[in-house]
């Protein structure tokens, strides 16, 4: 039986679910796996990773169903609420599955955004847990960081104050940074924009080097970025060494290695190399793990809990970020490409609002009510926008994946609006399953699933967008007209200068191509809706993420660091001092 | 049988120790616990502070024995060692003992001191999880109080930018926030001297608001006060809301009810009311919680952890903060007024290294090697630095307790100098006991745990050093002259008049009093050892912590944010990446 969502807000449905939720002990039952495999934090528990993969590895993977969504209004069109019950509605047809999901950021959850544990019937629970820090990992990669930019600075100083001598003597040398080549700031898990541009070091010789620095969210960590696509323990170790925190005077990069630290960064993250196990409110495994920045990494949950999840699952469902251009395209050429995991279907999430959007309805804005256009019939506006669900189709196509569209329905949809969607999808070959599982849950999700295993057994002809040889100017190319549907790509002088000294340097040959574009429209410009024609895609600067291996493709401006609004979520944030049960989280 | 403590290192001993640790089931068992009173968090746990607190409240209390120093060398005379070896002792007489501790910083463990779980055979396990942010309560604090600084920014920003008409729709009132008088700071958990002093908010309208500001160290935290003196979560959750972040352009305070976030704050901070249970080498329970700054702090672990260790065990030991003229003054008027506890006895740790230096011995420097007079016989020198253990002797009994000194001996200090300790101890009529348990464990305390045990017997007739009543200043006078033996007291002009209006405002009749003084000098001056005659204490200042109702007279200068040295210990701490295992840590 599925809760009232029309009546019960999430926090409540939660609170009933998470009664009965199985505790760390249950979990080793349920899923067969060794006590010791399951590490308790609480009244949940992350994962051996180590341990499990080890004794699985010879089991053969499940079946890997990625979803993914048509470009979305900033409200988001509840991938993770269709990824939740997608899993509710395949255990509720008897298949023993699983979900990878990515940790939310204190940042987000305190400010306008709430928690991103779905919703409804199709949530995530325990949703306080998930909510405030989960177990730790975000906590742990903040702090591995700054103690990067605390061994970076704090060296600096001493270089400055000290001769080579006296250097000699602590068996350092003299790196020279230069302090305007300095490449990684500080990280914090919240949204402060006081920090986004910052001058340290100021006072005598003791108190640090003076220059200017910089917060990001911690999610925008590439220490983060590094978690999400890191193999195993040894891979994550190797890659915290290869971070470059700046240049020294010559222009040779400087590294965490350099500054003698990435062994203790390790240190500090070495408990996040574990997935957290959490639960759909009917009680189905939930992997979180990582929760990376879509704009300058992979957006999406971790290749370690991908390996994991299709060993211990018949049936692993891994959330990807954002539309199908960015979260689809990240997924396909750069995580199945590092992991070698083939994925057996992918569901793209569509909703009749955003469809309505991309058709020329009126703007949405978070915080504000949703225009007329939205909660009532309009199919003018609907068959305008089905277009970019069209494009988004053709592109897991070029996968070689046939997708299955799912209707995330909503009350305010009429049977006519549905029924124009599934025409269209249909048309386009694709399956396409209405799912109710907000209002449901599992039972919601029936016609999803069955979609899902049907879609399960083709056969798939996964090939990769463009080859590792190809040079990072083509890879662009390609990704813009292939996947965005540009006409081209036009090149900053300094981006093209960057461009080509990463082609014809081979240290830069198994980098990934990690675009950074906006999800709100298939262009770099957030405001083009639909599937816009006739544009060039402009590519601005390169970054480049040595410990992670990411060329990161700029277009448009990106800020690692959000803004907290004036009326941010924490002001209704409190505790129950007599029960220690936290309110109003949402 | 002890592990050769001559041979092994600390993280050697502790993985050996490790292997027989009790699991959180174990500790279920062993201490008499409800299963849900226990709280798993990897292979350690965390007590229910509320559960056991309420289940127990009718069981008479323990033995209360505190365990504080004489002033101590830079090098830190082995406060932890003794409270460890104390509890072994005591453990070996068959005894239901247990201890407090405070949770290191992973600022000292990153720079020169290492992990402070003690050493030798008296050593706090497991030693990775306490140097590296246990369970998480720390990183919690420092959320919570960062997210503070999120709400006071943001809101600076917002009231810039929108007139009184836009802030009511966001049923915002004009705070008025005057930059020039922000008093908090934001946090990190690590030694970075380059954000002691920084200029934040730089760019354009949405980018927060331009002034100046800081970072300290997370355990200098306000928020960490407040844990380290709360009764109780609602205790806590009243304490969180009346810090001041700032003053309004009128002068009136600002304070985090204004800002609309001690509800999230402390739903961040909602698990650190429960302490963390860690163990002995020889398995007797250890509670770890909190680790507020001595400076601006009481400098011990909390008023729960003693109350619930005072339920569970019949012999609590717990430790109080550097040495006697500060740690004690503040367990004795402070931290037992608070919590209406009142000790057994104290145990004045001691160390012929430490009294030598009284004595007139040479500078001792951390990270450089003793000179010869600390590890040959020196009677002459000895003899002359015995005064500072006396004054500290005298201190404690004027709370109407006798104390117990320990001598922490090592294996350097000669018959004869630990006779002539002995001897001047005992005149002075306390009892003595020399302590081995850094080479030999529970077997090496014994001597000290039947003192103590002996001890308890004594009567206590336990009274303050001064009245509530009694104004901040004559408190002041007080402290310096019977616990520092100061002549008396200068104020600045500044002080005083802030001394004045705290006085006369009822509002601050109950704040406690909070001495800022150095502990290396029974003065304000770290150079002058042994018992300094005929000086003033300068009182410069006088902070005020509303949260945590502290008026914190300050003599000398007080940093918050301590620096990394240039041969930081993160430089040797690594990760085994086959085994996970971290590697280094000391």
């Amino acid at each position: 039986m599925a809760y009232d969502a029309t009546k019960l807000k999430d926090f409540e449905i939660a609170e009933l679910a998470e009664k009965n939720m199985p505790t760390p002990a249950e979990w080793v039952e349920k899923l067969g796996l060794e006590k010791d495999e399951v590490i308790p934090y609480g009244r949940i528990c992350k994962l051996d990773f180590m341990k499990i993969i080890e004794r699985l590895k010879d089991r053969p993977n499940g079946k890997f169903i990625e979803v993914t969504a048509i470009t979305p209004t900033p409200l988001g069109e509840g991938k993770t609420t269709t990824t939740m019950g997608l899993v509710e509605g395949l255990g509720k047809r008897g298949m023993n599955v699983g979900a990878a999901i990515r940790q939310p950021s204190g940042g987000p959850t305190m400010n306008i955004k709430g928690t991103a544990a779905g919703g409804g019937n199709a949530l995530a629970i325990p949703m306080t847990e998930f909510s405030l820090g989960l177990t730790g990992d975000l906590n742990d990669i903040m702090n591995a960081h700054n103690l990067a930019m605390v061994a970076l600075t704090a060296r600096m100083q001493h270089e400055r104050n000290y001769d080579d001598a006296e250097l000699a003597k602590r068996n350092l040398r003299r790196l020279d940074i230069d302090p305007t080549r300095v490449e990684m700031g500080w990280v914090i898990d919240f949204c402060a924009q006081a920090l986004r541009n910052i001058i340290i070091g100021i006072g005598g010789r003791m108190d640090g080097y003076m220059m200017q620095s910089k917060f990001g969210i911690a999610v925008s960590s590439e220490l983060m970025a590094i978690l999400a696509v890191a193999t195993d323990l040894k891979d994550l170790r190797e890659r915290l060494g290869r971070i470059i925190v700046a240049y020294d005077k010559k222009g040779n990069p400087v590294t965490t290695s350099d500054l003698e630290v990435a062994g203790a960064m390790c240190a500090w993250m070495r408990n996040t190399i574990n997935p957290t196990l959490m639960s759909t409110v009917e009680y189905q495994p939930v992997l979180v793990h990582a929760g990376p920045f879509a704009n300058i990494a992979i957006g999406q949950s971790s290749i370690i809990a991908d390996r994991i999840g299709l060993k211990m699952f018949d049936y692993h469902v891994t959330e990807s970020g954002f539309g199908a251009d960015i979260g689809f395209e990240k997924f396909w050429n750069v995580k199945c490409r590092l992991s070698g995991l083939v994925p057996n279907v992918s569901v793209v999430t569509a909703t009749i609002r955003a469809l309505k959007m991309h058709g020329g309805g009126p703007k949405v804005v978070p915080g504000r009510p949703l225009p007329d256009e939205y909660t009532r019939e309009n199919l003018e506006l609907l068959e305008k926008g089905i277009p970019n669900l069209l494009h988004h189709i053709a592109t897991v196509r070029k996968a070689g994946i046939n997708p299955v569209v799912c209707i995330n329905s909503f009350y305010t949809d009429t049977k006519e609006e549905i029924a124009m969607v599934k025409r269209y999808a249909e048309q386009a070959g694709a399956r396409c399953a209405v799912s109710q599982h907000w209002l449901k849950g599992g039972e919601g999700a029936l016609e999803l699933a069955d979609a899902v295993i049907d879609a399960c057994n083709d056969s798939v002809d996964f090939k990769f967008l463009y080859p590792l040889e190809m040079p990072l100017r083509q890879r662009v190319e390609i990704i813009a007209k292939e996947v965005y549907g540009a006409d081209g790509v036009s090149w900053t002088p300094e981006a093209e200068a960057k461009a080509k000294r990463f082609e014809s340097d081979p240290a830069y040959a198994d980098f990934a191509t990690m675009m950074v574009k906006t999800h709100l429209s298939l262009t770099h410009d957030p405001n083009l809706k639909g599937v816009p024609k006739g544009w060039i895609l402009p590519v601005r600067d390169v970054l480049v993420y040595a410990g992670a291996k990411f060329l990161c493709p700029m277009t448009g401006t990106i800020s690692l660091m959000p803004g907290t609004s004036s009326d941010p979520a924490y002001r209704r944030v409190d505790v129950d001092v007599e029960t220690g049960k936290v309110l109003g989280l949402f």
